[in-house]
């Protein structure tokens, strides 16, 4: 049922981690002219436009609230959310995103945007009517089923009447409006409720059906994670990507914890069909949230956390202001021998894991090209050592030469074993000649 | 902080169990005029509306919902919900339950209603005034906290301004209509949050202080159960009743687990203190929800009931429509040798329990009287027999006769051991002469 | 890690279902016999000896105690559970199951053996030397390691010298012996330590490589279920085979639930991996455990489970004793064009489930064969319909005709849309022409 | 059925927090005679035996093991333990803990041992004969019933022959010494075991009836924790003290946690009947575990220790060496005017808590006096500051002095308030005068 029409995962910028709520359409456009000149090459080419884009007031109570109760929000006679015409001034008269969409797809990128499962709480109180149907908001919409952090929504029930109406009226704008992505929240991880994490499957049912019939290629994203294993097959049949992790951010420790969830999901990276690690708080971030900061990644923490995000075959979600990107944060995003692991032609798998250390190996089925990836956990520097006649996959000639990709530099193996020293929370990358 | 002047556990008439959603003005009196003409004198004084007194639609949807979404209620313009006039003439003109709790004041009994905790939903949307302060029902309401099974009302956010003064709006309008108790639901678990189940403490703690403020003598009862033992020491502090199941109804199964149930609550039963086994469905019942019936328990199963209800200490609440009570039913709610067991001179503890029986004992501190109940547990009738020296309050000389209290009949020990076939989901009750 | 090569599920008898504790050489060899004359042409190839071969009172005090705690058992000096001789006179002077393989190999068949993960609790206490180091079992058993429901071991410890040594010591012995499949137990679920059910990792990594050391193909399948989803990763590792389900019996409660674990598996298959759904309680079964019975599954409940296991692609171990199989579960196990479905060229998946029902597909790679089967999972007959263009591999042409396969009849689709009548807890299994 | 003759809860020395397993005849009388010598007049009056003085080679492996598995220990030939004799000399010839408890009882104090529940695993898997019964160890023995952290017993079955004889036998034999106290471990909370952790609580009522019928007053104390609430009516019932914590040492976090495991008990200390925070570790501790330490506590965290313990009503218990007592925490064990709140005529209850502080009040119903302590949980001084009328026992007249009990000075409150400054993790006690 989902679009597997997909080489490689998705890679793009998302709004999120600097703007936080706030995003407008100048820092939109400007982040695609960006992309388009610089990153574009590399695979780069979703623009995604973060939560509460609907929202007039969002931002402005930051200190009490992330997302204002009872709030102010534009909305049209159907009960749907239309972009903020103050922040979004193409998407006025009605318009939508559509400006917008075309503007980014006029610089050779896609265009995505994020939404909260459900119909927004105010339509089904003021019972306005679904489009396409005769029943209204207070019919279709669950006053037991809300999103523990965000007041905007209730969920929609499932199998009633103007339920998939609903969707299928919200999806055919947005595909009226040009979008190729959809990152649906609270959605895949309903965490509000503990005992039935994945209550709202219907809705990404009635999403994937509302996609499909529209007829164009739109990227189902699901969040919050962590993803539920157990769904692992559902998310894999209706969705694209869906979030193996809460949100991710510049610390150590969800870095740490991320190779527990590679290890947990490696088997489940496929076409079309990507576990997602979250997006990459690199460069500047933070500014909606508070006065913003650089990340605070180390380097090496960069390069471990790239290494690991296209190893596993993660999507690539950048969520560095990208006007303000420095040198380093931009060498990242080119790096090009590395980047191309994403692709659906390489298999990632964990070779071994403890508190201490991580191996990674990554095969390509077409060319036969073989990489491994020794990760230090530690906060001090470690000698990790790895008989790669251990890999499946990565047997070696005796004494065979190896490159290291983040320095570009060969080591060679004392018989099959390599040992080498890296540096704390760091990576050596290999490739086999 | 808890109103503790009370000599036994609540007795009264509850609507729900006959009525739903549905009870009106008449009903209410005419169940109050039997209890005072026929139950008083045995201890019976308290007469409740249960849920949803200040809805319009209530009941007209019943199929399909046994509360309405975002359906139409009373409320004044504080937020503040009255009874619908429809139903309680009475309370037009903004007298809400004042002339209603008058007349039941006036034959000798007192008054109570049932309130879901939280402001309305609706009154939070509108942005409406609280009463006594600046702030209004959106900076109170928290949009997080809902009940799982109703969708009237919003939680009220723990240390905001306007919160306390919210409940003292409400309790205070409550004492001026002469209520004289409060069951407050989705309060006691808040079933809906796993991992918080007591997620209103607070909420507790404010209903406990604006009862405090009004000066006036109300009983507080929480529903629903299970409530939870880890916070025993919470209700005692705070409360006056506390649910320790869900919804109790005429099945043996719930009758059997109420056997755990006591067992797990017995040592915290004391003077205004009371553990609550909900109310009894005895009698013509359940006309609200379909068309109505007589109970599905046997009368076995009642006398079991009853003795373990009284012999526990829980609050007694008649489910039964009263005006329509047969004569069996009246005359167990006539049972004055067996209902004075509810007061607190009696301690009641489980003697022995197992999946085919149970023993409780009953021991009054200041008579001396000893009291003890042979229950059979199985579908099959079965000698049960008990060494009463096994007792620690119930040592009795050898071969000393005793009463059995249903069939009004001695019996006497052989030795200390006294061995007596009981019926099928059954009850022999004695009392040491 | 792991033996991959493997065309598809294994396929063979076990004499669990039937002996329970007690089979014997003489049973094992009727068998294998029956299984060469009859059964070896349609892929059923192995013969499982399963637990507690090495105890000389099993059975004995069968209604006390399935496993006998502190019973007599064979074992070598080194702490090597050995085949009691009484039972398998061919073990005699230390041959252990030696003779009986090769009577098996002889036949056409391979030969399998289950064992308790560990080691003897009486070689720890007796301090017993492990063979080929200087270690002694007390020092590598673990006494807070052992299993819920058989007394015979202790768990292995982790990472102390002598614990790779034991298993490879019994693990050799194995392989000298001839053996093909071991099926290990309490070790896929450790199901007695519920924070930490898969508390055993490290003895299944010991038993790969004790394994891979032999050099010898021996299939690895663990037991028992329900297997641990998040697991997933690491029996798809080490092991061949690993339960989904706690122990399978002839209750349709039981084959119900398959549905849910089939769904939460579907996308586990791969070549030299398989989920497995247990024993196929088919025939003649029980006697080890009371009298034995007929297997109380109606032949629609056997229909559906074989179609189901089939197109799953579970392992297929018949829990009947062949020699007294009837013409109609024989029919079932040569079932040629429904067996072949296990194969690994297909790709079986899950269309839809609900309560009441459930459509399952099978899509050959190779040829381009489409299967698929509609269950019925009430009680009474019902319809069931699909539009089969929803089935992404499936799409057919209008009003193709297919063939039922178990009553092997034509059917024709209206459109794309096929109803069709199943009979209660049934199947209805099509293949496109 | 237990003990209830106490009039405040037991007092006394416990050898584990110095010894750990190594204890001996020398130790133990040198501090009993301290402890009669300058401590039993301020109430102390238990000399406790802790674990393993069975085993001949406790400590021995102390850096692999605490409790070495499959070791060696004294036992008789009914597969009862026995003291070590040559650790402790008195017991040779049979005669037990019989002169060491004579020693103890010579100088006015009572005696304790601690046991592990269940019966020796040796003694099942070598089938000794259980005394005064026809049954053997093996048949007793629970092979599925171990503890998950010492390896020396197996837990005894439920309504089997031979189980409460065994009881008998052990306790018989432990009166027959002169034991005035049991520490039974591996019983409050079989934490092993996580949906079952109260699985041993058929071998609490074996011991429970096993010591009423020696005749002897033998204090039952329960152990590890934490204890189950929702068992409290079990332990009320069956012991006279319970664990309701894990082991707790010298670390803040733990004496912060207390505050959260005393509120949940405060409702459940009674005459005979007490909860318990377990030792003391002040002073000179864990020589057994390695070189032994000072207490890391400051001396603001032992004045809140012994005042939270005291005004719960937690059992004391001192983990000191006391013969290396210094002056200082010899002046704790002296405060008899905060010690005597332990006494059953004081009602102890928590008047509020929340992450930075908390408040207790105690009231002594004989003679009105009245307590209340302000506890600072922060790591910096605050000022806390209450209105003693809102504690219900509490209630005292405008600007009444009080006396603080740790620096013995004079506060006088603000009309009802009291404001005080309080050390970082310290406590202020005041006495209403």
């Amino acid at each position: 049922m989902r679009n597997s029409k997909m080489n490689h995962a998705p890679m793009g910028w998302n709004s999120y981690d600097y703007y936080d709520t706030t995003v407008n359409e100048a820092n939109v456009k400007a982040n695609a002219d960006f992309m388009a000149e610089n990153l574009k090459q590399f695979g780069w080419e979703y623009i995604i436009v973060d939560i509460e884009w609907y929202s007039k007031d969002a931002g402005t109570m930051r200190k009490n609230y992330q997302y204002i109760p009872f709030g102010d929000i534009e909305m049209d006679e159907y009960g749907r959310l239309q972009p903020d015409p103050a922040r979004f001034p193409s998407s006025s008269g009605g318009k939508g995103f559509g400006p917008l969409a075309e503007y980014v797809h006029s610089l050779g990128l896609k265009f995505g945007i994020h939404i909260m499962r459900g119909i927004p709480r105010e339509a089904a109180h003021r019972h306005l009517p679904v489009k396409g149907c005769g029943e209204s908001a207070n019919e279709i919409a669950d006053p037991s089923s809300i999103c523990g952090w965000n007041p905007d929504m209730y969920g929609v029930r499932k199998s009633v009447c103007g339920a998939q109406e609903y969707y299928d009226s919200i999806i055919g704008m947005y595909a009226d409006w040009g979008v190729d992505f959809i990152k649906c929240d609270d959605i895949c991880n309903t965490n509000l409720y503990r005992e039935n994490q994945y209550s709202a499957a219907h809705e990404v049912e009635m999403l994937a059906k509302a996609i499909e019939k529209t007829g164009r290629d739109i990227v189902l994203s699901l969040s919050p994670g962590p993803a539920l294993i157990e769904k692992a097959w559902h998310y894999e049949k209706y969705a694209n990507m869906w979030r193996v992790t809460d949100d991710f951010w510049d610390e150590w420790d969800l870095l740490k914890a991320m190779f527990y969830r590679c290890e947990l999901w490696q088997n489940h990276v496929a076409e079309g069909s990507y576990p997602d690690c979250d997006m990459l708080p690199l460069g500047r971030i933070g500014k909606g949230f508070d006065e913003g900061r650089y990340t605070r990644f180390t380097k090496e923490e960069q390069k471990t956390m790239v290494t690991l995000w296209c190893m596993f075959g993660s999507p690539l979600m950048v969520g560095a202001e990208l006007t303000q990107l420095d040198e380093w944060t931009r060498s990242l995003l080119m790096k090009e021998d590395i980047l191309k692991m994403v692709s659906n032609d390489y298999t990632g798998r964990q070779v071994e894991r403890d508190e201490k250390h991580a191996v990674w190996s990554s095969f390509n089925k077409q060319t036969g090209e073989r990489h491994a990836a020794y990760f230090n956990l530690q906060d001090e520097e470690q000698t990790i050592c790895l008989d790669w006649n251990q890999i499946k996959q990565f047997p070696i000639e005796d004494n065979q030469p190896v490159t290291e990709l983040w320095e570009n530099k060969d080591y060679e193996a004392d018989g099959s074993v390599l040992s080498v020293k890296v540096a704390p929370h760091g990576v050596k990358l290999f490739v086999c000649k």
